[in-house]
Parts: structure tokens; C-alpha cells; sequence
């Protein structure tokens, strides 16, 4: 894998890149869906790359709970199984075991946890980890690490910094001889002094990428950006950076505008099930009963076929009738919404123009949020 | 409206026709896909096109309850609301008042009946029925009409019979000066002379075409025939006949041996949602583990996008994994089948050699269904 780094913009932070995976080329900054079980929730393959989409996020832990990655392997791979012919990346399940297991318990041999799916006890270590990420045959592979909450101790918050590296090093041993990238993440809460040593230990085992893991976990605005620009300057500028699992289209822009290259996150995928729609005009909760008389488009100014064909009140109907079309068309402009954001922030860097950019669509934000 | 007979098999009664209707022209005999809330679940109009959908049916009890045929007709009608610029044909409300309302009171006047989202009492009269589907814009609009179970009294169904003679001659007056088609419906239940006096007084209204209702409620297979049998000679030959509610693809192909041209079922919908796939090699039930490493498409011999684009396994996977693009996917595959099939039989009809498709196709379907 190679990331090419093409342009920075001249008043910030902002970096314009090509990663080049063995499924093909990903303009940075980039936003990758989120496809927790092989499927990005209501979309083909089609719809996806109708929508520009260039790369989505799969999930260790739920496939190696089901289907198996062992079955995916032996049908082909992740990208022949859901008929997705470009990058994948997937996440190591270190955030899942954290997030969805029961009852797990974390040694240094790795994380003993419960299946939400079934109650069954499974231990995921970081080579289990490599193993299933190598089967699914992920082109960006995550190392596995521990991760805590916001309100975490220091104590525990260092000792999991410290087991994340170690589980690093043993990651980056048991990859070996695949065509993937493997990226270290970088854990450390919300202390200064661990996110150092953890940036600082994780660069020097010389990963492929490098992830700014731990945040969008109940912190503050202001404490994630303290975090990423701490962070960000200490990874070297010739590889690619991930901002794990953010966030809003703010935080998207405050997050290039900080030198990083890719997010995912569930946002405009979970929002659309629940009725949140994100539009140029700020958000639109579709199941408020003004909506039910609106003949207007969800969004003027978007081109999506939700916004091209459908109005405001026929996505209410949808809504509020729990047809399942109601969380397709909403996903289909949601993700519509961030993937054209990012597009147009590739435009401003390419064009030097990024931070009148930030500062024009944040103000444009605000204004209409409520 | 008119309905143009073209061709009529030399050996049988199937017939080739065509209807015209203000949204354009729909080749018989056709399947409609059920659009209850004004969505085909889970399909766009454009899949719908895509799958060569002619005309579907909507609902107008469901669209009366939620969101109001006031509010669509506000809208610019039924089609503009749910973007389907093809005929529609709107159910009269009959059979949801009898299939899915609580605490029904049926007099001359019409049926008391609880709303089965908030349990409101509402009245539908045949002049209600009627107001409803103008204000959707049917293309088709069906009378109201009083319908009764397969195990029914004789008593019963007679007094259910007359009372729906007696109502269609008050749907007849109620709608004038639309370019909507009305149809009348007989019932009758499966008494031989009920059917023919239901038949008879019906036909006497002068309607624009007719419907058979009261099957697929539970009677035998011989049953629906006999009823098919006796009254479609005794409709007018040169108007559409539309059996309602009906059924499986041998049923498809028994009712257009029988002179059937337009049906209508929930069946490859519904099915879809619950993994109930129908191919040319017979019914998949895709949940069963032997599909969890079926590398081969659901139906060899279907063109259709998930058939193309996915394996058995993959399909299995999102059904359990209960994601919702396993029922569009599966929808997408069991309209396509439907529909096929549908396309196969006018093609029949048009070579002259209906009757030989008919055994071919059902002795094909008689090999496989286990």
C-alpha cells in the first residue's frame, strides 16, 4: 500500500492524498461507510459506488462471530462475498469488545468476552485479530487495541495505552507476506503525557498508516480537537491518518482542517433509520409533523435520488408508516450528504482554498442549527 | 378505459390483452405488486420500472387511516406522491375491513370498523370507498364490497353477496366524470348459484371490467378453481377479468389458463421478507444452513440484479443477520420471478402455444417443490 501525500493547504493543517490499496485508489480525505456485517445497512454495492463511495469499514468481531471469517475466506474474501470490488478496511474489534461484548475480561494475552449475539465465551487476541482481518482479506488491516471510556482513570486509561502498544507489536508480527496495509492505532485517553508515549511507541513499530483511536466516546468538542492536534503532528506526514469512528460533518471538517486523511462513522447510516437527516439547511428530524404537508425536496440543494424524487412528505409517510424504504432513501442522502462534504473538501485544498472553505460552511452550520 | 382482447389461446381460455389507462398502457395477462402504503416495500419506483412493473395495486383503507387521502390528493394525487407515474389500481378497502380491522359491524349503510393502528372507529360506506380512491387518482378503482370467509354459512355469504350487488350500484352512481375505470367485484363464496347471481347482477351494472373476490381466503385449490371456471365465461369476453389476491406462480398460470388477466398477492413481496424465495428449480428457504456455503446464485436461470450480483451465501448470511437488504434483495428476485413468469405466459399467448407452456411449466414446478 502507498499513500502519496499531494497537497497541503497553505494556512492549515489540511492534506489532500491518494492511498493506493490492491482494490484501487482512495482520494483522501475520505469518508468510508460503515458496513458492520458485509453490508453497508440498506445499500448495494451499486448505490455505494453511485454515491462516490471509495472505501468501507467492515468489522472483525461481527464476522468472526457470522458469518466466520474461516466461511468468508472460503468464499472468496470480504469483497467477493458482499460483491464489493473496492478497499475495505476493517476494524480490528478492539472498540466492539469494548462496545457490544458482555462480561469481558482483558489480560494481556487479550480480551475474554461474550458474544452479543449468543452469550458464547470467545478470547480475541491481537494475532486472532490479524488472522480474521487477513482472511476477510481486508486491504487496510487495524491492529487490535484496547480501548477505554472518556471518564476513564489515568491508571487505567496507561495501562491500556501500554497493552495497546505491546498488542501492536505483536500485530505488526503477525502480519506478514499479504498484499495489506496494517495501521497502528493510537490510544491514551485524554491525558497528554500517554497520547505522546503512545504516538511516540506506536510510530517507531513502523506501521503502513496510523490511527488516532479512543475519541467520539463521550468527550467534549474541545477535548477531541486538543487530542488531534496533539496527535496529528507527532505521525509522520507521509502516511495516511485515520480519525476513528467520527463523526459529525463538523467534526469532519475540524478533523481535515487537522491533518487527517480518513474517518467512519455511523452517523448518517444510523441517523437515516432513526428520521435524522443531515441538508445544507441543518438537520431534518422527518418524523415532525410540519414535514407531513411539505411538498418540498428533503434537501434543495442536494442531488441525491432521495432529493431528486421524493418529498419531504412522502418521507414523512414512509417514516412515520415504518416502511423499510424510509431508511433506505434516508441512507442514500445521508451518505450522499457526507460523501459530497468530502468531496468538496478535496476541491478546496486542491483549489488552496480550505480554510475559507471550513470557515464558510461551519458559520453556514451554525446558522441553521437550531 | 379500454381493454383491447388481441388474442385468445386456440386451445384454452387464455387471452392476450392490453389496458389502457390514463398513466399509460399495461400488456395482460399482468401481475400488479402490492403498494399498500403507497410503497411497494422495499422498492423504488425505479426498481420497479427496472423490473418491467406494469401497474401496481395501493391500498385505500391503509392510505385512508395514514397519512389521509386528503393529504395525498393535496400532494397532486397518489402518483405524484409516491413518484410512480404508471396506473395504479387501488383496492376498495373490502377485504382489509375484513382481514385486518377489529370489531366490525357490517350493515346496508357499510362497515363500522377499528382502525388497526390506533383503534379510532371509523364508517366505510361505498360512497367513502369511492371518494378515497378518486382522491388517490386510481387508474382502476375497484367497488366496495363485503367480503366473508372459505367456511362461511350459505346464509352468510348470500346476505354478503346481495349487500355487494347493492353497494356496487352505490359505488356505480358515486363515481362519475373521472377518467378512472371502475370494476365490479363478485362474490359469492363458493355456492355455484350465489357466484351466478353475483355474476349476473354484477355484469347487469355495466361495470368497466370485473374482479372474482372471496378466494384465496383458505379454500382448496379446486375450490378456487371451480369458482375461476363457472364465472369468467359469464363476464364479458371483451373487458378485463381480475382475479383478486391471487396467489402462487401455478395459480398465476391456472387463473390465465382460465381466462384471468389481471391478478394481484402479497405472496412474492411478503415472502421475500421472510427468506421465501421462489426459481425454476423450485422454493428456497434461505435460512436453512445449506446455504451457508452456496457459492451459487439463488436461480441460475434468473437475469435479475441479486441473481447476478450475489451468492446463496451471501443472501443467507444478511437474512440472518436480519439485515434489511435481504428483503429487498429478495424482493428484487421474487417480483422478478413473478413478473417472468408473467412476461413467459403473454409471450405464450402470443405464439399460439399457451397450453404447452402451461403443462411444461407446471410439470417443471411439480418436479422440484419437495
Amino acid at each position: 500500500m502507498a499513500f502519496e501525500l499531494r497537497a497541503t493547504d497553505p494556512l492549515g493543517g489540511a492534506r489532500r492524498g491518494r492511498l493506493t490499496t490492491p482494490h484501487g485508489a482512495v482520494e483522501t480525505p475520505a469518508f468510508m461507510p460503515v458496513g458492520t456485517q458485509a453490508t453497508v445497512k440498506t445499500m448495494t454495492p451499486d448505490d455505494l459506488e453511485g454515491l462516490g463511495v471509495q472505501m468501507i469499514l467492515a468489522n472483525a468481531y461481527h464476522l468472526y462471530l457470522r458469518p466466520g471469517h474461516r466461511l468468508i475466506a472460503d468464499r472468496g474474501g470480504l469483497h467477493r462475498f458482499m460483491g464489493w470490488d473496492h478497499p475495505i478496511l476493517t476494524d480490528s474489534g478492539g472498540f466492539q469488545v469494548y462496545s457490544l461484548a458482555a462480561l469481558r475480561r482483558v489480560s494481556d494475552d487479550g480480551a475474554y468476552f461474550q458474544s452479543h449475539l449468543d452469550g458464547s465465551v470467545h478470547l480475541m487476541t491481537p494475532e486472532l485479530s490479524i488472522e480474521i482481518q487477513d482472511a476477510l482479506g481486508a486491504d487496510v488491516v487495524m491492529a487490535f487495541d484496547e480501548c477505554v471510556g472518556h471518564d476513564t482513570t489515568r491508571e487505567d486509561a496507561e495501562r491500556a495505552m501500554r497493552r495497546t502498544v505491546r498488542w501492536a507489536r505483536r500485530c505488526r508480527e503477525a502480519l506478514r507476506a499479504t498484499p495489506s496495509a496494517l495501521f497502528g492505532i493510537v490510544q491514551g485517553g485524554l491525558f497528554p503525557d500517554l497520547r505522546e508515549e503512545a504516538a511516540r511507541e506506536t510510530v517507531a513499530l513502523e506501521f503502513d498508516g496510523y490511527a488516532i483511536g479512543g475519541l467520539s466516546v463521550g468527550e467534549s468538542k474541545d477535548e477531541m480537537a486538543r487530542v488531534i492536534e496533539q496527535v496529528a503532528p507527532m505521525l509522520p506526514a507521509a502516511q495516511a491518518r485515520y480519525l476513528m469512528g467520527v463523526g459529525t460533518p463538523e467534526d469532519l471538517i475540524e478533523g481535515v482542517a487537522r491533518g487527517i486523511d480518513l474517518f467512519d462513522c455511523v452517523m448518517p447510516t444510523r441517523h437515516a433509520r432513526t428520521g435524522w437527516l443531515f441538508t445544507s439547511r441543518g438537520r431534518v428530524v422527518i418524523k415532525h409533523a410540519e414535514y407531513a404537508t411539505d411538498d418540498r425536496p428533503l434537501d434543495p440543494a442536494c442531488g441525491c435520488y432521495t432529493c431528486r424524487r421524493f418529498s419531504r412528505a412522502y418521507l414523512r409517510h414512509l417514516f412515520v408508516s415504518k416502511e423499510t424504504l424510509a431508511s433506505r432513501l434516508n441512507t442514500l442522502h445521508n451518505l450522499s450528504f457526507y460523501l459530497t462534504l468530502m468531496a468538496d473538501m478535496r476541491c478546496a485544498i486542491d483549489e488552496g482554498r480550505f480554510e475559507s472553505f471550513r470557515a464558510a460552511r461551519l458559520a453556514a452550520y451554525q446558522e441553521v442549527v437550531e
